[in-house]
């Protein structure tokens, strides 16, 4: 047997491993983030995410994803993963159905494996935006139908050889495949719920609704800080000692950057270097760095994450004011750090560093070419899935409704969506909306259409 | 050198070390499904017992489970793991005393580091189910004999070329050597140990008793989901690419069908869709295809797994009802669902997944005669494991006392075991059962012998 | 392409992920000992340590340790890695700066990559010992300074191919190198700050200050434990399969023994086996086999195990009386246990486990040159390390001060520092301290200098 495919299913399913134990990471830092009263919900659905995520791609995303077809979706391979495809034994002689990723020489199911668990990434960072008040069978259904029917569909045109990358434009590891198209989906479902009960209050009033447990949430840090080693390098989907090599310092720089950037930028704004935003700066470092991480130096890297730490600071202040009440960061993370990382790889390429693929960005003398195609793909993969989410969240309102009663959210979704408690020994703080809830902000509520009306 | 040794032996030390941080996911899950007031006592147990199954394992059990010898135990290289082994020049000219495991070309340290994780998890999951009464010398006592003369007597009938294998009984990662064996052990320390005070109260109610943090719990399981895909994949022994991207995924697929189908069973049966059952119901898919991932289809194992969580609903809820206190669920899970993995093999097994093993099994055109083997085995373990476990505890409990006096146990094991609290700056409830040790319920246990006699 | 560069790239990149998942098992164990109004603190400490680490060894580090140049410290190569280094292609034609570290033929920055995650760990280990009292930017200073100028320099010495590594002294994965050194780092800082208020009561009163979270503490050993099976397996940097199945073995048999020293240790000493004592007796164990690893029998691994896990709680009794305020013990389980472990090596060392290397230690008759060498290496990188430290640590309290106020100190650095809260819905016990702060103690530290004086 040929040593290199084995190799490369070793590198391909190890770090599949890693991308998957990022399920982990993202339920910490969901649910540390959000009140004590719904951390049983937050990490319900952080966990059943994965599993929806499983069998919506296995039954139909995968194919619509890679299938051969057309430049807008797969049309071979549909159902159940089936249907040829012979890549370990790649060259001229390819024969199967899947041919957008037949670069790569791993069995079919080592690619399905790589792929299920970045699927199951972009489902995952939906949850935190809409935490503390969707219903959890409203969501369920939500995550098969990104899974399924949303996600493959930017997927092909980027990676499944659809129109954007016949246009070149490059995303290495999923800025906005994953973490953008995650993002736009949140967007459309936190303006379909609307902010959390207290969190805007009368005349103009934004209150600060802090994580119930911050050990919990830099736990997650750290598990997907970890778990992204498996996202970038593993997205060679080959182990090419130099590029890998490579890959995992422009990571962990930009990680680290992330992390000096949003502390600074917080200590100056905010007078105080803020966990929180410490947190998610080493976040945005990581995601503005998985699109063109394979394609820009170790000194490039170490700016791009420097910025993303400064972007994602203003960014939760900007969602806050606003109004777009986002609980976790996602939208400032995911959303705004997908987009500039993308564009990073139209401004920050370098031939040398993967000869043959981006060719020079525009500070290297490349022109406005790669950075032009960048941004039409940020356009159209945030256009098509930000209204694609927004239809089928309005259908999922329609049928079932989005938003738990304003009751259960005051008293939190573990008892009403699941009757159970997360931690019934401990004497927990009567929750301060019980004040709130009475007097004027109860007022307020009945003049507020989205609280008062149907849910 | 022969770069497939180099590949082989990385491929099974890395899942090696998943498996080995399955005991950080057994230590999450038991501590968080118990009260706060015994957590320091679980992780102690949790943390101990891998350190005493290291021990018992290189001083005897290795030997006794994969020496040469007769068909029931091994009778070479029994202590201290000395023996040859050449298996790295596998073929025709192997000298070794340990043949049963000479097809994998690994070196002998890493067939015995791989070997010894999974020795330590059928430890662990026994310590769950006697948790919250068991004294700690007690517990590890116990381990040291378990891992030592227990586990690895089964261990060699079915993978140490003992009878099982020769009759043909398959059992490729260990529902029934690991799972069950422990999930046996566990069911006859239950039986001597008796119920925790409070679980059942006079009248025949049924008390229950929540776990003191969900977090911790749900952390556990996504560690441990982790941990399978070195579990299972692992079980190779080798690179084989096909075969490990294969179990990747019907390892993965049980598990989300597992967590779905218990939590649409939690939510027909108990109303809503409670985050326990939806973990046991992970835990139940991963432990049911633990037997077959490699013999049956992506297909078969998503049946597998929405079946394993169906049964592990119920089995909690019978359990329950016979008043055999598992705090934790241990025997739905790593008994019931070990038992049902094993005889999915003799069910779902299929040819042309791993050509030259078990053959088709019933549902697929080859007879019973398959599944009549993996009945074999399920009993002849079963019987085993569990008279021999038996008299091991009533040895300890004669020598040194199984139980925790009514006064410890009421207080919290962490305490009176450890002289440790788990949470000291937090304000903890007043432990409800000071309200039933007065009155009524103090009648009930002075009359009620195992917990007013000797424990 | 030959497989052997790409088995050995896997291998080095995916143990140094693992050894970089320690930070997370660093900040679970350190705020787990610690107080949770100190929780957000120490967590953003362990948290922004690597980021420092990062960019300061990039920066600085790196070339300082394994550049060319002279027997001290390196001189080429120094500035943000760069300089050529070829050794994919090693053996005579070898070209590059890096000579020292030529002899592992993975890329450069595979190499950079393994080095940094070490460099970020020593910084680390001073967390856990100043915690509690230290002013936030006066630890990320110390951080930049450790990791760019002091440990690189000893690193030199022993793995730069320095003057330490021409005496003939082994570390093969870092007792020395990486564990006393921040150990030694961490006894400088410790000495500066002083203990924390109310460690030390009037009349020569020593106060137990138990830390906050036992499951967090635990979660970080197992997390540990794991990375460790990056640290030293992976310190082969080459993937040979009898070598790295041996050290995975030996490193697991020391902390299983390590366990079970200081639990029988405490158990005899303290009456009951204290949690706390237990998991440091694991990471005795792991640091004292850290060196030696490699050089000696699996029997001899168990010995080194137990006596690390007897002298750590020795340790942490001796420095308690000695009144040097360690709240996590770093100082017992690295500088201590590095010392011995790196003396281990002169005495258990066996000429067949790495032949061509040490050759035989004291025990095993190879006299006491090698435990001669092995003990210079101990004072020369002890004293180095131990001076440096100290100077830096004065120059950063006179230009920005190192102690909180005692203000700050009492009420919690999470406030002061970070103007966040750990755990926001729990209610936690008034501190205690309220109640000593007044009356009697007030009296106590007016009168006690460093506590009522500069900080």
């Amino acid at each position: 047997m040929d040593p290199k495919v084995a190799i490369d299913t070793l590198w391909v399913l190890i770090t599949a491993m890693l991308v998957f134990f990022m399920n982990l990471g993202f339920g910490c830092v969901e649910s540390g983030f959000a009140r004590s009263k719904n951390t049983v919900n937050i990490l319900s659905k952080n966990f059943i995410v994965f599993a929806c995520s499983t069998v919506s791609f296995w039954l139909i995303g995968w194919g619509l994803m890679f299938g051969d077809g057309s430049p807008f979706f797969g049309l071979k391979g549909l159902f159940m993963l089936h249907g040829a495809d012979n890549s370990p034994l790649t060259g001229d002689a390819y024969q199967g159905v899947y041919s957008a990723i037949n670069w790569t020489g791993v069995p079919l199911l080592a690619k399905f494996f790589f792929q299920l668990v970045f699927a199951g990434t972009a489902a995952t960072i939906v949850s935190g935006a809409v935490a503390e008040r969707i219903k959890y069978i409203s969501f369920i259904l939500f995550s098969f139908l990104l899974v399924g029917l949303i996600y493959p569909v930017t997927g092909h045109w980027i990676w499944g050889g659809g129109w954007l990358a016949g246009l070149g434009m490059w995303d290495f590891a999923g800025s906005t495949v994953v973490h953008s198209v995650g993002g736009w989906a949140a967007l459309a479902g936190v303006l379909v719920l609307g902010p959390r009960f207290g969190k805007y209050g009368p005349n103009g009033k934004i209150n600060a609704i802090p994580g119930h447990s911050l050990p919990l949430g830099t736990i997650g840090v750290f598990v997907l800080w970890l778990g992204w080693f498996g996202f970038n390098p593993g997205s060679t989907m080959a182990a090419d000692p130099g590029l890998i090599s490579h890959i995992c310092v422009t990571t962990n720089m930009a990680a680290a950057t992330g992390i000096l950037g949003a502390t600074l930028t917080s200590w100056f704004l905010l007078k105080k270097p803020d966990l929180g935003m410490t947190i998610n700066g080493c976040l945005a470092g990581l995601v503005a760095i998985t699109a063109p991480c394979a394609f820009v130096s170790v000194g490039s890297s170490a700016i791009i994450g420097f910025l993303a730490g400064i972007i994602v600071v203003l960014s939760v202040i900007f969602f806050d004011r606003a109004r777009i009440d986002d609980p976790v960061g996602a939208l400032s993370v995911h959303l705004v750090n997908g987009i500039f990382g993308t564009l990073c790889v139209g401004l920050f390429a370098q031939d040398w560093v993967s000869p043959e693929t981006t060719g020079n960005g525009l500070l290297f003398g490349g022109g406005t070419k790669l950075l032009t195609s960048q941004a039409i793909g940020v356009v159209a993969a945030g256009a098509y899935t930000f209204f694609a989410a927004l239809i089928f969240w309005f259908i999922i309102k329609a049928f079932v409704g989005l938003r738990v009663s304003l009751h259960e959210e005051i008293e939190g979704l573990d008892i009403g969506e699941h009757g159970n408690a997360a931690y019934p020994d401990f004497v927990i703080h009567k929750p301060s909306y019980t004040a709130i809830s009475s007097g004027s902000f109860v007022k307020h509520i009945s003049n507020t259409p989205e609280l008062s009306g149907k849910r």
